[in-house]
């Protein structure tokens, strides 16, 4: 199982080598293919493409990616916050989005509804802020609902489309928020920009096993097609809230859940006010095998931190807004911050800040 | 946007009206493109292996896909659930994991390291009992960290052979998790299962709004697909969990947590021993859209019930046990029981059990 050479037809002879090999059309396993004489004949050799993608990359001093083996793990709200906080740093900052059939980030950026437009120098993104330009396929399509039921090679389309098209300007980073997964989005997203140089890919996970699982799988991915992991961010890293935010609950004796929740405040503010002020923590899901630092460890790449799983900070996705702007997200926003920090102090992107200032 | 005709090469023209369209090869758009002979010669019409598929089918009589939007919603977790649940109801019952990229399937039913044994009548299951076959891609990764880094065909080639190469014997339920979204893995299934009868699809989503988006988008994929939607399950519905079983910190002035779990619980003993008996309940997820309850309402579908966010249940799912067997689920056990329950009840799958006995 190793990275495919170009496509491989749906109606293709088994060992295909791949529509862009040297061999295609060619090979013993051509024989007989009904793809084997256009294989043989259609143009190999560099993809033309890659030339006005390295021309539109020529402006885009870092590229990162943010990646994740399994979904829901909190990859876009990463993605969002980390372009929202790149920006407060008076950063150039592009957001793009190649999550085609699920795409989150115009609402995580508040940016529901908007639209691309195009001018003469190409796709023109939707800006936050005029230092925060986002790109997604949620700006085309003309009713949010539908579905965009489309195989790969119309995704990897799309894809190079938003590589060669969009006009991004000068940009300090470009984030570029992925589905789960290694499939078509990463192949074509890393075929693409590999030539004009990745900075490297953030993987963000959740605590359990079976997250792990598919993140090992990710980092393998990256160490296969030479992507640096700049870090791994644990998420969902447990639920921490003030006492008083909770809802409690009482059982009776037929099994019934009642809301006691005005009893159990008055009784804290009355009788027990030095409980008040606690915060309750849940570890949610299980992380006893050691979480995502301990395979940090073992895989030697670097671990960034853990932001624990805040309520305050799911609303903040929902209403599209930066979680550092309030106090509101006052448990995940400061370790979102260290995160950052690290990441930017890893990887001299701070040092970069003060060169161009 | 409509369901694609077969596949788009990638270097197709544009307008290609795809390799399986009648006018493959023919059409205006085909004019010069390096596919035009291989599209005009190929065999068209029924695909043989369909047939092939079919007779597969012919021992199974429910096949209910479970799909979700947005991925780690608890899609798998709720597909083994299922499973769990509908084996301990004494039915024969096959679950199909055809997310390639991110097996979690073999883990969350405690089959991890299991290999598919392959005999005269086909690829034999991995089995949880002998009414409980299981088959996954997990089962056949010679290193679990290795990524499967495939594009689209490589994928539909696999899943195909998992419908035509299974000897599942006589079930009741084929129960296909799925990976999220709406491109190759869905379209593949739909495309081989649609002729043999898909009794239709469970939605699994959680609260949020960003979830809710990728519902409403794989509502309308199972409405263009010709799917009908059993039911829409609403997961990660607030955190429940015992009081006792948090853990409590104070922030100190200078802003550092300190962890006071043990006095606050000797607090409790001592003090406030009408508290420690309570569940504390938070939404964890902004849920005051209305959540998937007032979207399945808007969109005509049945709303099946909400799962709360059990550390308990995640456990479970961690260890591949059931949910059911013990007591220790106490949150979410009770509520997937329903939920199960309803679906049942609904689709007229109790009739078949007593029928069948």
């Amino acid at each position: 199982m190793t990275m495919e050479n170009g496509e491989i037809p749906e109606n293709a002879n088994e060992h295909c080598p791949g529509t862009q090999s040297e061999s295609a059309g060619k090979s013993d396993a051509c024989e007989g293919c009904p793809n084997q004489e256009a294989c043989a004949t259609a143009p190999k050799g560099p993809d033309p493409d890659l030339v006005v993608i390295a021309e539109r990359m020529a402006t885009v001093k870092h590229k990162i990616l943010v990646l994740s083996g399994k979904g829901g793990v909190g990859k876009s709200t990463f993605s969002a916050q980390l372009s929202f906080a790149l920006a407060a740093m008076d950063f150039q900052v592009g957001l793009l989005d190649v999550d085609i059939c699920g795409p989150s980030i115009p609402k995580m950026l508040g940016l529901e509804g908007q639209e691309i437009h195009q001018s003469n120098l190409g796709w023109s993104p939707v800006y936050v802020d005029s230092n925060l330009g986002v790109m997604s396929i949620g700006f085309m399509l003309p009713d949010p609902d539908e579905a965009v039921i489309w195989r790969g090679p119309r995704k990897n389309g799309l894809i190079k489309n938003f590589l060669k098209e969009v006009y991004w300007n000068e940009l300090d980073f470009l984030v570029v928020d992925s589905p789960p997964g290694t499939s078509d989005e990463h192949i074509s997203i890393v075929q693409c920009l590999g030539a004009t140089g990745i900075d490297g890919a953030i993987i963000v996970t959740t605590p359990q096993q079976v997250s792990l699982i598919d993140v090992r799988k990710e980092i393998n991915f990256c160490k296969k097609v030479g992507v640096k992991v700049l870090g791994v961010v644990e998420n969902m890293s447990g639920l921490s809230q003030p006492v008083m935010d909770f809802k409690f609950m009482r059982t009776t004796e037929t099994g019934e859940h009642i809301d006691v929740s005005e009893w159990v405040r008055e009784y804290f503010r009355e009788k027990a006010p030095e409980l008040q002020d606690l915060i309750a923590c849940s570890e949610v899901f299980d992380s006893s095998s050691g979480g995502a630092e301990k395979m940090c460890r073992e895989m030697g790449v670097p671990f960034l931190g853990k932001v624990p799983l805040d309520p305050q900070l799911c609303k903040a996705a929902e209403e599209g807004r930066s979680c550092f702007i309030d106090q509101k997200c006052g448990v995940s926003a400061p370790a979102l911050k260290i995160i950052i920090e690290k990441l930017i102090e890893n990887n001299g992107f701070a040092r970069m800040l003060l060169n161009s200032a």
